[in-house]
């Protein structure tokens, strides 16, 4: 008998550690919190990587930790259980169809899945911490082949991209993880 | 209150209109099988696209139709819905951990988002239908930026091609489509 369902789940810490009703206004504070998911999910056995998608007022629509390994499931990145569970949170599948101003903020640059997925997730702006080449210098994930001018095909597209947002935050997460001898997968 | 789950589900006609007990041994059956997934999610009103998973038996492991409007997700590309029940099914993040011979047949070339996932999704061997290019002529679907040689960095990963399986078939579902006026998304 197939399976006929999918069912992803982020840890209960989210709403205990993370104020999911503060305003995060500037990319500064939006990257932050993505980097700030990505420590807590470390110290819960998980891969060091977060994300959060925010509405055009700075307030949280959906968040986002690796689940990798918990859920057994390859989809389950950051960027996709934030794009997830914010779809979930909103009903909309362009999550800016009527509500201009979204923004990803992850506290690492996408992987060639979580790339391709910002493409038709409806967000207008993509923030990024550590780039693909600090994640792989500092642990042994692999990011995965991208296009070429990768930052020109989305802002083709209508999505602005800003880079090195509290990156030295964001590298010194994947700093920590890779000291404790953290899997990649 | 943020959303911590994201639960995506396939239509229940998938048991009762598609073998899942029998054996696709080769490239076209298993293509065919995928083909015959989007022509029943045209019927049901969804988009022109199926996938299915299988093990090195020809044993279905998963299905996916494109489920984007009903889920109210840009996730659920028949691809990604065939990725995520597999895993479900079997419970591994990587579907060749310890079972080599996996194979993901698609109705058509996957886009930017479901090629990003099929690195990670633990398969041996792509099997296509449609081209992109076909995808693009015969729809207004967008498949997105790929890498120039998106076939080649497959093939360095140890992931196996095969494009233009029962092309034609592919071709007429998703003509049929257009004629009946589906919209893209």
């Amino acid at each position: 008998m197939l399976t006929l369902e999918s069912r992803l789940t982020l840890p209960a810490w989210i709403h205990e550690r993370i104020d999911t009703r503060a305003r995060y206004a500037d990319d500064t504070s939006k990257v932050q919190l993505a980097i700030t998911l990505a420590q807590h999910n470390i110290e819960d056995g998980g891969g060091p990587f977060g994300a959060a998608v925010f509405d055009s007022e700075g307030q949280l629509l959906g968040a986002g930790v690796n689940r990798v390994v918990p859920e057994q499931c390859s989809v389950a990145h950051a960027e996709m259980m934030a794009y997830l569970t914010a779809q979930a949170h909103t009903g909309r599948a362009r999550l800016n169809q009527d509500h201009p101003g979204v923004t990803l903020a992850t506290s690492a640059q996408p992987c060639c899945m979580c790339y391709g997925a910002t493409f038709w997730a409806g967000i207008d702006t993509l923030l990024i911490g550590a780039s693909a080449a600090d994640v792989m210098q500092l642990t042994e994930f692999d990011e995965g082949p991208l296009p070429a001018d990768w930052r020109g095909e989305l802002e083709k597209r209508g999505i602005a991209v800003r880079e090195a947002i509290a990156r030295d935050d964001a590298r010194a997460v994947l700093a920590h993880y890779a000291q404790r001898g953290g899997i990649h997968y």
